[in-house]
């Protein structure tokens, strides 16, 4: 407990979870963390599969990276929609669930789930990248940096993440700030005509690459797949509309439309100028890192681009932290999750969401060694899919409701639904060998989970659930069996208890040797408060045996009647030497246990050494 | 429960224990299997050490024969003794502790507990490698078919084994009666000069072996250690002098003199017609298959042999299943054992003794890998340090009784107190780095967990037990507490269960949120059967910590009262929903577990589906 109290930090009143009211620029720190980090990697994703060309076809990111931010316009758009829509919060889960029905709804739910893992593990995988870029030393170490960063994140998640606003923001524009130096830079030695200053001095792999495959459409489609990851996490801002200040919709689409802004110019920026200095990807060195280097050679600015990188992937695996346990505990409401995940803490966090999500994480770092090339290929066919069910759904929704300027709404929308629609076939048909099949199988998986456990709770509602006629039957008799094997103070106390609050009680002895049985009556006769014994014949010598047929009897005998069996029970004072003890009463529970109208007492007596 | 009785039977009557009286043919059959069994595997242990300096020293087999004989005989009529002066069994712990002490008779108990382990494991390799000898096909199964013979007399010995005399005289004589007929066979082949069959015309390893030590003395005593095994088993019948018809006594002393004459005849002619064909040991043929081979040649006969060995090696492990179990309850009277040693099964039987030595037997099995050769040096050590601690304990006896005959009974148990300690000496010292130093490290780490499980019964007896004067308070006022999180048939059940007992009864509610609350006041009303409700303020969410807080609170009111807490407990049809339940059920009772005065009492609600 003090070790909880230590790391977790003292409990807090319901009455402090009141919702900070976030400005348009902290809102943006606060909620674009997921998306602008992903440009630390999406263009690296790009060249990563254009290479495989050579060379010569490395020039393709450009106009992939265009189509890339054709697509944030629209997603941004379609978004801004959902906005005004769902002010209280439109995750794709609700948006799916309450316009196109449940299933659709739980797959929504299924992908998020997925994709709040993968974000996790892919910011966390991408930002220790950053840093062992920096300190190529700390590379052999790169899986277990990344298991000490998730556990530090969840414990800080653990310990509630109220402060958030003004700490977030340091970060988020840090690395804002620091990307666009980098541009600058990068434009002015353009413009001036300057080469970098490493990339051409470069490293290894900078000469022409081997051809290993054709430059077919497909390649080229998967490229652009490996780009969409640039677009993961600009959904977050429509799930917390309501911690902006008023006008929450306006402000809330406002902001999204300048982190769209921002998004867009850092993500065509990187790329633009990792085609100028011919960067190619290296395996322990990010192209975010070799362009800083090219940029700013090896001093300290450097090594801001590289530390305000990897601050931003956290920042970014922590956004999940908050996401994942809300979902898991709107699911847990609908009852398609365990209950337990809807109990806030004692420091008002959905702790069970936290520490599931930060188990499964680490189990993707460990799986697949901490390396961000091998965890993309599997992140962005869930983000997608999400994404377009939302979509549709509000597509759907415009059919239904209509209202002022729907048919315009409904062509946002639906053109929303469309080109996510096309994306997610396309990322799941070019990444389905490289990882994708195993979202593609778990996402039916998790449904049956989220259906099996609605079923159980919908069947116990049934079986517990009083009718409105139901009448608790008249008081029933209670008859208190305590077996005993002697006379001790353990024994004496549960008499003792069991004297407290029933009258009709008997001690039960079997009678497995005449000699202990008589010493038994005398004794009993001295201590035992006045209460009955009864003695059971053993012809078996079945303790068990003869309780069991005695209590059977006392069931048969009274239809209706309780009957408590009040069990003396001697707690050791150390673990080990529970075998020395109990065993007769652990049988009698195990035997008792699903005998209705039986009712299991225990009466502890607690041994001091 | 049903495997349990198809596989165990029905169960009986503690009077049919009654003992069946054996005659002395039958009790020879009953209790020699163990040490006649010896003579299938001692004279190769002696073979087998004598032939490291060379073909040679192979004659010294005989008089190392002739040294065992006569510790043999000095043996026997000290045992004969006991057996007149421990006629209820006279088992080494028994004599050691009442005449030498605890410790002493700790060592003993310790020292046989081991031996009974080994017994089984040594009997059934040998007995296994008796089935290779005749089919090497099944060579390299041993270990398998080792641990399935062990099952296969766990299995039996669960079932109680009450047929005995007459099922277990039909391999015993069925042994002594092949092994006698090959003998004589053998004599009459060594008269007429006839050479064996297969010795001579012999397998791979006859030809002059390799010598690899000196024909030392320390070689010759390691020799005579390992043929001591052939007195492995001899005292049994001192410990089932009670099972005898009467004179019990002088019909015990009869019998052991005559399983004396008889593995002295066995073993000395074994080792004399070993000598003659030249046998000499290999790996994957036991030295009486090779003497069979050579007396009977390939027919009916050899077979004959090797199954009557097998036969009664696995008899001899089933004397263990006796013993072990018998032991094992002796020491749980004592409280140096778990008392639930002392627990007969429904079957007579001390089946938790029975499970423990098969568990241990087959776990030396696997680690020896059914070798006999590798288990003997483990084996001889203990047997002979409870020979010696049974004979001084004698010794101590008649200095202490004195009687008729004193000085004469004095002298014999001496003797025998001087050759089996001297032997026991010898045995360490040779086969100490053979494996014997297993068994020495082990004994007094066993008699410490003899005296721990003994400490701890005192320090509880101490603690339970009664004082003269004791009496119980007066009875005291019992305050029951129903936490609920909100109105259903399973807490409805709680409350008709509660007020059946008692009259201060109190559901209580944590108010963490409002309407739920006011919900379940307005249920409460229709359905809460008149008791009160409270609830609890949380300002912390922590319905835990409320509860807690409450608990305390009424402990402190009333410093003399229980407080009884009755949990509605779903239970669940399936083992799987578990974790959609009681998870709050759970955490409270380990809160509560160590409250003095606070009694938990599950009153479960089954679900059906």
């Amino acid at each position: 407990m003090l070790l909880k109290r230590l790391l977790v930090g003292l409990p807090l009143k319901t009455a402090q979870a009141v919702h900070e009211r976030l400005s348009k620029r902290l809102a943006l720190a606060v909620f674009s963390s997921d998306a602008l980090s992903s440009v630390a990697y999406a263009t690296e994703e790009i060249l990563l599969v254009l290479v495989l060309a050579g060379t010569a076809a490395v020039s393709w990111s450009i106009p992939i990276s265009l189509m890339i931010i054709l697509l944030l316009t629209i997603l941004t758009l379609s978004y801004q929609q959902i906005i005004y829509e769902y002010p209280s919060g439109g995750g794709a889960y609700i948006v799916a669930k309450s316009n196109l029905g449940i299933l659709p709804g739980l797959t929504a739910a299924a992908s998020l789930m997925i994709d709040y893992v993968l974000t996790v593990s892919v910011s966390v995988a991408a930002g220790i990248a950053a840093l062992t870029s920096a300190v190529p030393a700390l590379f052999a170490y790169r899986e277990a940096l990344c298991l000490t960063a998730i556990l530090l994140v969840l414990m800080i998640n653990l310990r509630g993440v109220r402060e958030s606003g003004r700490i977030f923001a340091v970060p988020t524009y840090f690395f804002i700030g620091m990307v666009l130096l980098m541009l600058g830079v990068g434009l002015v030695q353009v413009l001036l005509g300057q080469p970098g200053q490493s990339a051409t001095s470069g490293g290894p792999s900078t000469p022409a690459a081997p051809v290993a495959e054709g430059l077919t459409l497909f390649l080229l489609l998967r490229a652009f797949s490996s780009g969409c990851t640039a677009l993961t996490g600009v959904e977050v801002i429509s799930n917390g509309v309501s911690a902006f200040k008023r006008p929450e919709p306006k402000n809330a689409s406002l902001t999204m439309a300048g982190m769209a802004v921002i998004l867009g110019t850092l993500f065509i920026g990187i790329s633009a100028l990792a085609y100028h200095y011919g960067v190619l990807p290296r395996e322990n060195e990010t192209v975010v890192s070799q362009i800083a280097r090219a940029t700013f050679g090896e001093g300290v600015l450097y090594y801001l681009v590289q530390v305000s990188t990897m601050l931003i992937l956290i920042l970014a695996a922590n956004s999940a932290f908050a996401g994942f346990p809300r979902l898991a505990s709107i699911l847990a409401r609908d009852s398609y999750m365990p209950h337990q995940m809807e109990v806030m803490g004692d420091r008002l966090v959905f702790s069970n969401g936290v520490i599931i999500l930060g188990f499964f994480s680490c189990l993707l770092i460990v799986l697949f060694n901490g390396d961000t090339h091998a965890l993309i290929p599997l992140y962005a066919v869930g983000v997608f899919l999400s994404f377009t069910l939302s979509q549709a759904g509000m597509v759907r929704r415009w059919l239904a409701k209509k209202g002022s300027h729907w048919r315009k709404k409904l062509v946002v929308n639906g053109v929303g639904a469309v080109t996510t629609g096309i994306a997610t076939l396309i990322i799941a048909a070019t990444k389905f060998v490289h990882g994708a099949w195993i979202v593609i199988a778990l996402i039916p998986l998790i449904i049956m989970w989220f259906r099996a456990i609605h079923a159980h709770y919908a069947a116990v509602n049934q079986q517990i659930t009083l009718e409105r006629d139901h009448r608790p039957p008249p008081p029933r008799r209670n008859t208190v069996v305590i077996p005993i094997s002697g006379v001790n103070r353990a024994v004496i106390r549960a008499v003792d208890y069991a004297r407290s609050q029933a009258s009709d009680i008997r001690a039960v002895l079997v009678n497995v040797d005449k000699e202990g049985t008589a010493l038994t009556e005398i004794k009993w006769a001295q201590w035992g408060c006045g209460v009955n014994l009864v003695v059971l014949p053993s012809p078996y010598r079945s303790v068990m045996g003869s309780l069991l047929d005695y209590i059977e009897d006392l069931l048969k005998k009274d239809p209706d009647g309780w009957v408590t069996v009040v069990i003396p029970e001697i707690l050791p004072a150390r673990w080990w030497q529970n075998i020395l003890h109990n065993q007769r009463a652990l049988m009698l529970k195990a035997a008792l246990l699903f005998k209705d109208r039986v009712i299991l007492t225990d009466v502890p007596f607690h041994l001091e050494r």
